[in-house]
């Protein structure tokens, strides 16, 4: 006999960094698994220690991490990840990004920066990572950083359902904070029958010349609810101040809604004072309970990200998860 | 005596392909050089053959091509003038390219698409590019497709200085045509005094069941000169409906204006008989007489390429080429 | 529990552009499948569009493409669709290429020339192509040049059955029609039990000063039937010449014999005019009705590349479809 | 005129990041420069945020951090300098690690961990670093870890050149403070006129069952004084128990030396409570007052390094910086 | 039907070059399978030729050669082979490494050094390799050389086992000749219930002004047997010394222990001549019976890398065959 | 002061493998250099050691070495030199190859061999090399192996004008000693005005069964004297078989030319006693004493050689060196 044969099997493994652990466990529960047992942890100097509990030889592993803060901290520590499934030979290897760390530095503004989107996409690629599966991605081109297939994930469905089934029989107006982000309105409008959409203005006001910037709001909001929309809400200082700037626009009332809630501070405290008279998100990144408040509502994105995983396991068709129907 | 010392000279080459010869030999002028002589001719069976008559052996090396139609045509031959400019041992190759060809496909917009202008970059790369040099990229995000340096200019301030001068004592808007383009159009406003922003909402039209589309303009023209912005004219139908919609919401005129003016069938013909008074361009693509027509105004894209080329040459700073000012 | 488990499965899939469809319907027809349905048209600016139909996620994908004129546009669609395969997940990309582009500048003739088959290559492993099946390379050298392994097809075999049976009762001379192209001639010989070899030898004629090239033939083919092979057809000057010369130099008749009709014009006629009795070629590119005439005989190549992708699906042997027999 | 020429120029430029900044200073000061203005900072959710305020083009720079606790916002700081550099056409990178992060994970202990001091070389080739410079490597085989040229600085003899003057004239026997690191301590006796080695064997006490580990010193101390010397200190434990066995094995005194002070906590206490009577480090890392103490000497590395940058730039000689002479 | 299906099989085919044909034959019979029929030869200018009988398409392909003299030789024909599996499609391609050749040469010890075992890692990726299997590096570090998975088997618990049944009832110390081999040393210690470890110090003898190099003994022998342990002995030179010195020392005897013996000039003449009572070796390099002698013991390493081969090909956990059970 | 600045300059520093130091010496003397003192041996154990003993760093370094018997160790001594060139940071490293090893294995002849050719260019890649000279290749088609710039030299007209000096008073065919090398025949008549070619048709003698290859000559040397050319004599077995089948053919003389004297057994018995009356060749490999005979004559290539590396130093043309004047 000249050699040995066995039928190929494939074997779908999940591994999870420190980052958002309860997101990690959460998909491991939607695809009926249990994930690698992991041993993670930082030497006294700082650095990075990880070691996988059980064989992952030739597995199709998944590795999810959140980019929160401390940002720089999980993204190392996903790195380490990869480069350890590498060396354990797992045969292929797909980095579960819910939310991409650096995703708005995506081009140079001026001379001498980095392109730092582009960079984590290369130190992934450094690492081992053979695919990527992002959600909401804050601009889609970012999939082009990758050298490898990336599966961009939509939330938004998520989002615009909930908004139609509590607040489909008012008049809406789906509203941008600021120029560069109503490509992602107009993707609200068509999924809430046509809506009319608005956008702030952000300019100086030449009548009031100590205050540099005006927000001016371009559309109609009288007499609708706005729908405040945006792929995220950092600070959550631009948003608040469109929210308000809607309110004196004669609006009925504002709701925001965004996929990822970094909420930096002070946000949770300019949310919670805010016009607006519900937030929604979804729980990419942890929500810990000091920045949860009456009027949050968190829309799990477990769901999405399991079925995708299970998707790509099994060779069949993402995106149908990801199309937006254009 | 161990070894041979000199001093190290640098040597700036120019050499251009056969889609825009008259841009190339501007540039050149510009620069106070010649173009290297090139012999570049097509087979029977179409396939390009490509020889440079001088050596380029050391050089520093420009190589410019506008990608026109016939856009594939152009673009290997790019692609085979780079190898050839590699393996007669050019020092560095920049590749300079008025018009970047497949930007619009820098995503997927469903899935099993190509990312085209990825591919483009990657293409470029394998063929031995060193940098690019680009003008007004369809995203920004494109330069981070490339693995290496991009030098992104801006023709916006040639446009903007022109309307400036022309029109400045008028009440203006800035409109952009949808609402994937309004980054573009805040970009004009920051450069004329803050003027207001609109945009051309595309929504299906409930009342009109058989007409699946509807212009809605979103802000205030009524009274106002409206500058219609946009990176590129391609066929020219989305700018001229938009241009009918801004004149039906009470706009003193219209005034088109583009860095590309690609000009596929029938753009010339509709840009003609269109409202709009005046439409302004750059010659980053060749407009042979066919397509030009009496309110058209061409400004030279050359001056700003060639000094881009001589600060890479001289390592000079080419920030304040495409510094917008942010 | 810890992982899901499958038994992997692998997924024959067979991807055409539009450069060739009759050929890859066959090739389809044979491995009894059905090709993916895919869109590809141009836009109005002349870039390429390509999208598939169905999902391609985990497959083993074989795409092909004849690199036929206009030869740019086809092999820049051949490279969108690996992209788009790459992205779009599929496990292994081998492509397909009856006829490679390109391959005759597999050198540096001289300096500052590209090498051009090289670039090719790079292109498509750039693109994301795992490996190549290529016909009759116009030099066996190519299948260096890609970084991956390449099976290289012999359609010679197809050929020299056909004329053995039709012609192998008379007298042969297999004639190549110039120095550089003996080596095919040679194959062909060991082919046919070891017929005699002639070629062409293009010298300067000293004793004609006003024309600068003699034909001079080298080799017996008097009182015999001259097979004179290519392994290429391009405009048929040069071929059409050899047939002359082997007339004169008394031989009973000429018969043509290439792998690649490529027929740039006045291919068709001079072949039509031409000395020559039979022309035998085979379908790796497309012979629309008017590049067919009555002498034209057309052998199809479709069961040689289904038997080979058949092979690689299978990990079976492919040795024997190009063992020359040496 | 073909072509522009000029003399070349080259331009020595010295970046830092903000771990260590005292130390940048002090090397820029060596070479008589001034650190290129940066602009630093991290965004409200952590991301780091990057700029060169002075143009870097072409220019051969010099970008040192050295990986301090929180290490990875550092390593990540540098990370991002390097992708800035690059796209701003610095013509080549050096990436200068007064202490080299992760050296430690230098292989696989055991199954399923990485080897993350390659995958730090594989990062910042990633980003885009040609070269590196390091000091006092934890094992010089890292060197081999990064694809490019590393020159190894040793402290080393800054370290023995002050030993040797202070107590030179005393007998002394060098100590490792465990097997391991024995290569060290050889290379200390052969600086030091051939000094007898001695080093600790830590192995299991199976005369008092309870207490798992013994340290037992292996060779002669008895009478002399002992240099215990290591690459690093962390947490300190290992070196006080080192110091204390030694004592108890009849050494007049301890003096304890090492070229990069990590002193996580607490090792500032359990030095300063230490029977050792003097503890010699180097500047490599920085050493924030509270973390200083009476016995502590800290010896410059700033001309080593800026002394190798020198080299580096001028094409000299680095080999007799880092020569141990065998 | 769009596609073709069919469950996948892998595949263990396991080729072997001419260095050491016994070692491949008797890991092929612990693996119940035959070695692929391979030709290989030299061309009449030293050039090597190779070509496998079988078809290894579709293969997971383990491909065994040890670096013995002449060690360039069976690199390149080892590198050969890779070359020849990629081009034929193997779908995995492991190298198999008993002894490692120019593992010594791990990093500068000087400037303008290679790093030689780097430079083996780099070539074999360059070739196609996609893992390493081997055993008993000089450093462990070198695992990190490859970018890719490496196995690093243990031989030292066979050699453990071995001298743990036959002297484990006599009082002994575990030494090493040299101080950079202690690391070894003291893992035979851990498994030898915590054996005394001591070492050879060479060092100037400034006693004996005309001698350079004296072996001092560091550590306690008297009237223990000494287990005098490497990774490799090549010219037996310094081992045979360091027996020497541990006589002197007053041990009771000495047993010579190494993994890799490569015996070359004069070794197996100095070692049949040394005072060690028994030399205790692996069969990773062939052993022709000229290097045989009365007290050496050949240990074989078959059992562990077919174990290693079967694991790897099983997608197992290879982590217990090198488990140094820290 | 932000910067140092320097004028830069450039330094050629040639080195040379140990496999043909004559040559090397050779060029170095056309250059009026001296050869970088290198430090060069095997251990025991047969692996190579080297060292340059002159700093090399930002050198423009051409390292030169003949790949001539045994061709596996100056090929990795070759490889070795090119990785300690990189280490030691050398700005550009050319590879001179007066004879390529394995430039015959240049394509897949049968299944399942390596393209050993493609390997050589890819090892020299991974090793460091960033450009080759090479002398009359194989194939031309080699040099698109290698992914970089390679001057490509010919040695032919030294060969051309000798002959054309020493025999052009006499009537001469050109004879190619088998079908696949008359290319290398049609370049020589072209030099020698137009000389008639033949070549050495090897088929199956069906009159003579029991001899199963007879040399038939096609083409005129009847009262003619026969150049027999070739790019290498290896064994001499061909070549001695062709030159006595054209004398039997009737022609005045032979009188054989090839660049590259392999010179394998028994080719110096095989020459001397053949009919040809003068043997030709080159010094790109070493020719022994024992190798030389009364009626060989050796042409020099180093000035050749150093007048390219000098005009790729001096980044000028080395089109003319090679230029066949096509």
């Amino acid at each position: 006999m000249t050699s040995l044969k066995r039928t190929t099997e494939k074997n779908l493994m999940l591994l999870s960094g420190r980052a958002h652990p309860e997101l990690a466990q959460e998909v491991a529960d939607c695809l009926g698994i249990t994930l690698v047992p992991t041993t993670a942890y930082e030497f006294a100097n700082s650095e990075i220690y990880v070691r996988f509990e059980e064989s992952v030889r030739g597995s199709d592993a998944f590795v999810i991490q959140s980019h929160t803060a401390p940002i720089n901290e999980w993204i190392m520590e996903h790195l380490i990840m990869v480069d350890a499934l590498k060396r354990a030979s797992a045969k292929r290897i797909t980095v579960v990004l819910p939310f991409y760390g650096y995703a708005r530095q995506d081009k140079k503004h001026r001379g001498r920066e980095p392109i730092s989107a582009r960079l984590m996409a290369d130190l992934f690629k450094a690492a081992g990572a053979d695919r990527l599966i992002c959600v909401d991605l804050h601009t889609a081109q970012i999939q082009g950083f990758f050298d490898g297939p990336v599966d961009h994930l939509q939330a938004m469905p998520i989002l615009t359902d909930y908004v139609h089934d509590k607040y489909g029989d008012q008049p809406m107006t789906i509203v941008s904070p600021d120029a560069g982000r109503i490509k992602v309105a107009e993707q609200w409008s068509k999924r809430l029958d046509g809506a009319p959409l608005a956008f702030i203005h952000k300019t100086r006001d030449i009548s009031r010349p100590n205050q540099s910037v005006a927000n001016r709001l371009v559309g109609e909001v009288e007499g609708r609810l706005a729908i405040l929309v945006d792929d995220m809400i950092d600070s959550g200082g631009t948003i608040c101040q469109a929210a308000d700037a809607i309110m004196e626009a004669g609006a009925t009332g504002v709701v925001i809604a965004a996929t990822h809630a970094i909420f930096s501070d002070p946000a949770t405290q300019r949310l919670r004072a805010n016009v607006a008279q519900e937030v929604i998100v979804t729980n990419t990144l942890p929500l810990p309970p000091e920045h949860q408040f009456d009027k949050l509502t968190v829309l799990s994105i477990a769901p999405l990200i399991s079925q995708a995983i299970h998707e790509v396991f099994d060779d069949g068709s993402v995106t149908r998860l990801f199309d937006n129907g254009e």
